[in-house]
């Protein structure tokens, strides 16, 4: 095989000159000179060598599983053997999935309806049963669980936010599921815990915070990640509620957009603020909040002897990708003594990329940030940071001290234990896989997939913005990998504007969808925004697109809508 | 190799007939007759063999990945060989990984503080930098990360209610951050969807609720399904506050035991009830709620003006293992027209054990249950299940209709999208493990594991309840694996009760859980309780364990604290 000579599709550095380049801006520090690194990839080289020696190498045989179970693979007595096998036949199955996924050949999805599945399909049955099934059975579940699922790793799965198959993110979540432990001590989780706390570090020197200083968790998704803003901006104002609830705590308001993510209002109904509580903001035909409206706003409440708490901008909205006016919004939450979230679940990832973080631009001055690695920065899912710029807030906000869990009395320093400023018990490791994804790409891996994500669905945009058959949703070059439109069937061409075209048209991206899907052959996203009927909203996370998936997508949409 | 012949340690069943036991309780239904059960199990096989023929086998090379970068691997052109080669790497590293885990001659952990780890071991340097890592040190990476952990699958590990490694858990859930999806739409997570709704029937079913009607869903960890619980019964009672916030509640209250877990405190400080209207109940010598205790307290909230609202009781909690009396606290709860919630996050497992079940009795009484199948039942973390006996509950509270996402207009029945029920959006897939072991294990297969771990620590007990040197925390044998006890040295065994006593032994766990770790023999948990001081906490959920490995336990506190 030719994969030990460089690849020729590796980019254009050579990583052994690469650290002679000198970076242009300040995130990109921390340089090892050359001759320190050649002597550290030396010593890697000898270590890896001799852990390699201790460890047997595994062979493959052919095993039958038809007369093994569950009950036969380790701890049993001579489990060892039957528990390599069956782990390297999973490993089988898993790697031609791996390599289907970036096959163009291959469907992305082979749609069934719900009944269809739960009816049963040939030799994959979904009910659970008193008794075993042989480890040959469980083989085949495997394969036709991945069978009939989604490939969101495949080039021409555009249908969510986060989607594309990193592999070196993948043998982290391996690692991850191997060493399965908890990240609420350092106790259990010594090593995952600093890359945590390193990582993060790492993150909130990006959005500009002095010396990386401020707080963090990786949390279980964006929703989550947003919900811990609004808990510690009612800590810092009202910490009171905490014990007393929020009857202590004058009528309390939260401003975020209209065009902004539903969590925001999810954790004010969550939290007992209300969900009328939380005040949506206009925007500019771009998706981008309109200061004055917030400041109108606040006005507003104020008179009507509300008390406003929290600001969200959102750094890269779901639909539109609209990066909201953060200098602005902080100037105005200065003011009036307003926490300043800025929700960067999408766009946040943006700040890795020197050409496009200046969207950012003002993020520095927010009270927390919200960051999904899992979505623009393509690490598996779930990957998702809550960073606050105040040091103690998380801790003073979530900490119960249960004794039998944080003991005081540990030989340790524990204040690495991560526990007790987390809403949750047990946490999840969501830190290897990008942290092993960040040494392997470095800084610049990220920067070079964002700038290269961003440059495809400027592609995009240009190809079908003046192209017959299409509408853009709003006008001008998307900021982020979003590309709103309208795919306009010849049928409705010459149709006047008014209910009946607004109507049909709106019934236009459902079913294309629909065909997509039934086809298997593309997967993209629909929705309405305010007024808007049904239109797509395309966007790009996955590094195994190119160009040529673009202008599939854009065929496979004139192809099925040509005759609606 | 042996494998292909029935394995030895196979247990007492044969699996082609083991259908023909009838079973002794109504949770094991579904039981298909050995005629349709073989002729199913002909059919997979040739399904299996076509699967298979269709796809590669794996070979592995000898790959110089010091060459090698990320940048290499899928997409890249060429990409294809040097990925499965760097994935086989990783599951060598992995399948050794798990081979040691189950070796007794491998310790535990090696132990390093925080400040060794961070200062780099040999090779191991935690700092990200710009430039990318060869894939050479990636593996490096890898096998430290594991080197420098907690073997929490380890037979000696007894630290946290969490422990073990399934194996087919483990194949779950490498599948599983394979196909890299998410389960809040059925869209692109068809057969997790359909796998987490019947997985919650069947628990539903044996919680005893009718038909197993209900709802539920998978959430981040038990804290985050008690959250759920406490929310639910808000909406139910007052379901303006969703929209208007808790200004318009009464002051609500809620209960739970001394001994409850914290994350009911924790979750009426985040809702907004605040902690101090989480009122906590004494308990009986055993750790068990006193019935009458909360009546009382119930009635004391009411002359105050309080409204109760919500009584969570623990089925088995987290340091005593106690199951509280959930039918005296359903008939007060239903005198009262409160919540019932039974925490079983712990104890819920037991719900698979005809033996062990009825310590659970009441249950069905309950309008929710938090069950956690990653701790008592072995499967990897995460995987905590928050289950209703109101069918539009969940939906009705967390509900924000984000058109984007939850389109009504789809193709396919959009009853089984999850994402709009759950205060998540995006949500990792945490069925797919727990189906699989289940399938692989049948009912009957965790109810042997339950009983087995429940026989243990009956072992442990009776071991030391009389030994010198030993003193139980509780009297009587334990309801749940939990043996909670003091080691006294021989330096305190003659001394008078008394502070100095109280002093010395409050130290004496903490000393030995430290030497233990510095050797790295084993890990258990230690905690005061109450007036009570630093004592052991015992702990059996791991399939790995002996009898001998709680004698070596046992040697390994005498050996370590002997001469405190």
């Amino acid at each position: 095989m030719a994969s030990s000579a460089p690849s020729s599709s590796a980019g254009d550095m050579d990583p052994n000159t690469a650290n002679l380049r000198q970076p242009a801006t300040s995130f990109l520090q921390k340089n090892n000179s050359l001759d320190e690194k050649s002597r550290m990839v030396g010593a890697f080289k000898e270590s890896a060598k001799n852990q390699r020696d201790n460890s047997e190498r595994f062979t493959r045989d052919e095993t039958d599983f038809s007369n093994l179970f569950a009950r036969d693979l380790l701890p049993a007595k001579n489990g060892e053997e039957p528990t390599i096998q069956f782990l390297l036949e999973v490993v089988e199955i898993l790697t031609n999935y791996v390599r289907k996924t970036f096959d163009r050949s291959t469907k992305v999805l082979d749609f069934h309806h719900p009944h269809q599945l739960l009816e049963g399909m040939e030799g994959f049955n979904l009910e659970l049963s008193d008794q075993p099934e042989s480890l040959e059975q469980i083989l085949v579940d495997c394969r036709d669980t991945l069978k009939y699922g989604v490939r969101t790793g495949h080039p021409r799965f555009f249908n969510q936010l986060s989607s594309g198959l990193d592999i070196i993110g993948l043998a982290g979540e391996w690692l991850t599921s191997t060493a399965n432990t908890n990240m609420f001590t350092y106790e259990i989780a010594p090593v995952f815990v600093l890359m945590e706390q390193l990582t993060l570090k790492k993150m909130r020197e990006m959005i500009g915070w002095p010396n990386g200083d401020g707080d963090g968790l990786f949390s279980p998704g964006g929703a989550i990640s947003n919900m811990y803003s609004v808990m510690v901006a009612r800590y810092k104002y009202y910490p009171e509620v905490k014990t007393k609830g929020m009857s202590v705590a004058p009528r309390l308001v939260l401003f975020t957009s209209e065009h902004s993510h539903y969590s925001i209002k999810k954790a004010g109904a969550v939290l007992g603020f209300g969900k009328e509580n939380v005040i949506l903001l206009k925007t500019d035909e771009r998706g981008r909040v309109i200061p004055a409206d917030l400041e109108a706003k606040i006005i507003d409440a104020k008179q009507k002897g509300y008390v406003p708490l929290f600001v969200n901008a959102t750094g890269g909205t779901t639909v539109y990708g609209a990066f909201d006016p953060i200098n602005d919004i902080a100037d105005i939450c200065e003011k009036y003594d307003l926490w300043l979230h800025v929700d960067g679940a999408w766009g946040g990832g943006l700040l890795m990329s020197r050409k496009h973080r200046h969207k950012l631009s003002g993020i520095e001055r927010a009270n927390s940030v919200t960051w999904n690695p899992h979505k623009m920065m393509g690490v598996p899912l779930q990957c998702s940071a809550i960073l606050v710029r105040d040091k103690g807030i998380l801790q003073g906000c979530n900490s119960m001290c249960a004794g039998y869990l944080f003991q005081p009395d540990k030989q340790y320093d524990v204040n690495y234990d991560t526990g007790d400023k987390a809403i949750q018990c047990g946490r999840h490791v969501d830190i290897f896989k990008f942290w092993l994804m960040w040494k392997a790409k470095g800084t610049i891996g990220f920067e070079q997939h964002i700038d290269r994500c961003l440059d495809l669905s400027e592609y995009l945009y240009n190809k079908i913005k003046n192209r017959e058959g299409y509408e853009m949703v709003f006008e001008g070059q998307p900021q982020h990998t979003n590309v709103c439109f309208w795919y306009i069937p010849p049928s409705l061409r010459g149709m006047p504007q008014g209910d009946e075209r607004r109507e049909k048209l709106h019934r236009v991206a459902p079913k294309i969808k629909a065909l997509m899907m039934e086809c298997g052959t593309t997967m993209v996203g629909y929705q309405p925004q305010g007024d808007k009927v049904n239109f797509f909203r395309m966007v790009v996370s996955n590094h195994a697109v190119t160009m040529s998936d673009i202008d599939f997508l854009i065929d496979e949409i004139e192809r099925l809508g040509h005759d609606l």
